[in-house]
């Protein structure tokens, strides 16, 4: 397999080392910095260099778009116009609205891996980078279900646990769970130094809490500037949420209100215990088959209805009919109760399917 | 050695496991709870329970009281009332200005060490858990010198980073970098649960960035809600703070003001990097020896000037003269230039004093 990956940092020269070793694929890359190339060339994640996107992405079955988000619909748009008509085009950017509405392409789907590291740039890449990590993909309506099923099952392979969600729900939970915990550790280290800073100069140890809940804090602002601005609506509004959250318990505070208190640290206890348990659904996997027709658009409505009901599809395989006017989808689902809710979802949708 | 521990939760525990594994002390505890108090004795924490305070703290040298921030005043109280007079007596308390008001005894030097697990209760006491781990220490002017020593070196014993500070300083700064983390973290796992409810109850998988802001969610009420009320004019401040900043952000992207986003997330990335080097300062350690007079409140008084300055006393020792009229006491300090900034201090004193 010839994949190609436009952008070498520390995502997509991981993609590339993960898809080297574990898909024995032939990797080659462009970047608009030669450094960035040559080094990803030398870490071995590369097999060869391009001097365009053009140039990369020519031939290959695959490509990846691992650039800052304000430039992913330009980018994206260059190697769609260079691409071959099978070859699946995808980005890992961390809002998906701009460009999935830029870019409708029955070849692109939207992409976004919830992995990284506390350190940008292709030399900290790594192979296993995106072992066991949520992968979410945006197909639309127009999106060809044989591209959706190739970059599912590689992204499988490449150790990730696709997920499929349309481009406005996954901003709009990204404002949440990624864009707004960055905000707050800004905010919190900011916070922090200030207030040392005032103690006179004396920067005592932190503890572990602190350590943790600042991690992200003052992300590459090449990248994060991009990710905060073009998902600037839904984050505004979480912001909104979060001053409201702090308003109630600082009032408890200051009215020493112990039972208030302890009834929302409780909450969030409970709150914690439920998302922590959401993670971890899973059980034994069960293959289901469908028949589908062939035609853009199925795939992503199916991936798409099993992703809003909560169903993770552990992995995917089409197989068309000689004709192509038809195919049949295997969905492998972990659990017997999603499995179950899986098989009458797609029911619904009108296609036959039973348990394989 | 013989310890007193009274509290075995999961510090008291530590605290126990720590002592017989690495100071070879004999520790009896108490516990309010007898089935706590069980589990202490199972898990060979202790090698004796007791059936009160009192008879816990008989004979003991040290005495550490890990209860719940509210009810220490009391406890410490009844722990000093039976102790010998040359028993040293602290606790683990999260907070420090009610029970040092409270606790006005030479014999008493309030505690903190900034380690802790996800997981509370006596079950989940580790030995190693105060490694490399900052220990604050609150003396003040009543406090035994003699007995400072002591308590600092069984706690560098423990694994511990012994670091004086007085109490206000120590909650003020507390406020920010512990007790913030923890509502920000509570904030954010009710409004991702809320955010995630309101999308259909379909809870996805979140990143690393969402469970590392928010591990300490929820954390004990018990343990908490005493934490947040009795240092809650700080907290309060601080949530004030986290607020302006969080509108002045919000602003920005309403605005889509890309330079104020980006300098805002350099000025994280730069408050992140001081506070991180800060935390890593260190090097070579250096010994140097001071004549201090045998009275009260001397060695705090060398112990927090030093804090206050940013030193850190890697370890130290008393050693007093044969008439007790006066004392040598020896400070390892890591770094030549804190070290010689210690050295300025002490002589600033009015204490003889020179590098060994």
């Amino acid at each position: 397999m010839r994949i190609a990956v436009i952008g070498v940092g520390l995502i997509g020269g991981s993609v590339a080392l993960a898809a080297k070793e574990r898909l024995g694929a032939t990797l080659t890359g462009f970047d608009s910095s030669p450094a960035a190339l040559s080094a990803a060339l030398r870490i071995g994640a590369l097999d060869s260099g391009a001097d365009s996107i053009a140039a990369a992405v020519a031939d290959a079955e695959a490509a990846f778009v691992a650039v800052p988000v304000g430039a992913l619909p330009d980018v994206v748009g260059a190697a769609l116009e260079a691409a071959a008509d099978d070859c699946v085009v995808t980005d890992v950017g961390s809002t998906k609205r701009a460009v999935v509405a830029a870019c409708a392409d029955q070849r692109f789907v939207g992409g976004h891996p919830l992995a990284g590291a506390e350190t940008a740039g292709v030399e900290h890449a790594r192979g296993d980078l995106f072992d066991g990590a949520t992968w979410y993909l945006t197909p639309t309506a127009n999106t060809s279900g044989m591209l959706y099923e190739r970059l599912h099952r590689m992204l499988h392979g490449l150790g990730a646990h696709p997920a499929a969600i349309d481009a406005e729900t996954h901003d709009t939970i990204l404002a949440t769970v990624s864009h707004l915990p960055h905000v707050l550790a800004n905010v919190l280290v900011s916070e922090a130094a200030n207030m040392l800073a005032a103690e006179g100069e004396r920067l005592p140890a932190t503890g572990p809490s602190f350590r943790d809940a600042t991690r992200v804090a003052g992300a590459s602002s090449t990248i994060w500037t991009d990710i905060y601005l073009s998902n600037r609506d839904p984050l505004a509004a979480e912001i909104d949420a979060v001053i409201e959250r702090l308003s109630v318990v600082q009032a408890a505070l200051r009215a020493g209100d112990a039972e208030t208190i302890a009834a929302w640290n409780d909450a969030a206890a409970a709150d914690r215990r439920r998302l922590l348990e959401a993670q971890l659904a899973g059980g034994p996997v069960f293959e289901l088959r469908a028949s589908v027709p062939n035609r853009p658009g199925v795939i992503a409505e199916l991936a798409l209805e099993l992703g809003r009901a909560g169903v993770n599809i552990t992995d995917m395989a089409l197989y068309p009919a000689a004709d192509l006017s038809e195919g049949v989808v295997a969905l492998w689902i972990a659990g017997a109760e999603p499995a179950r809710r899986a098989q009458a979802l797609v029911a619904k949708l009108g296609f036959p399917v039973a348990r394989a």
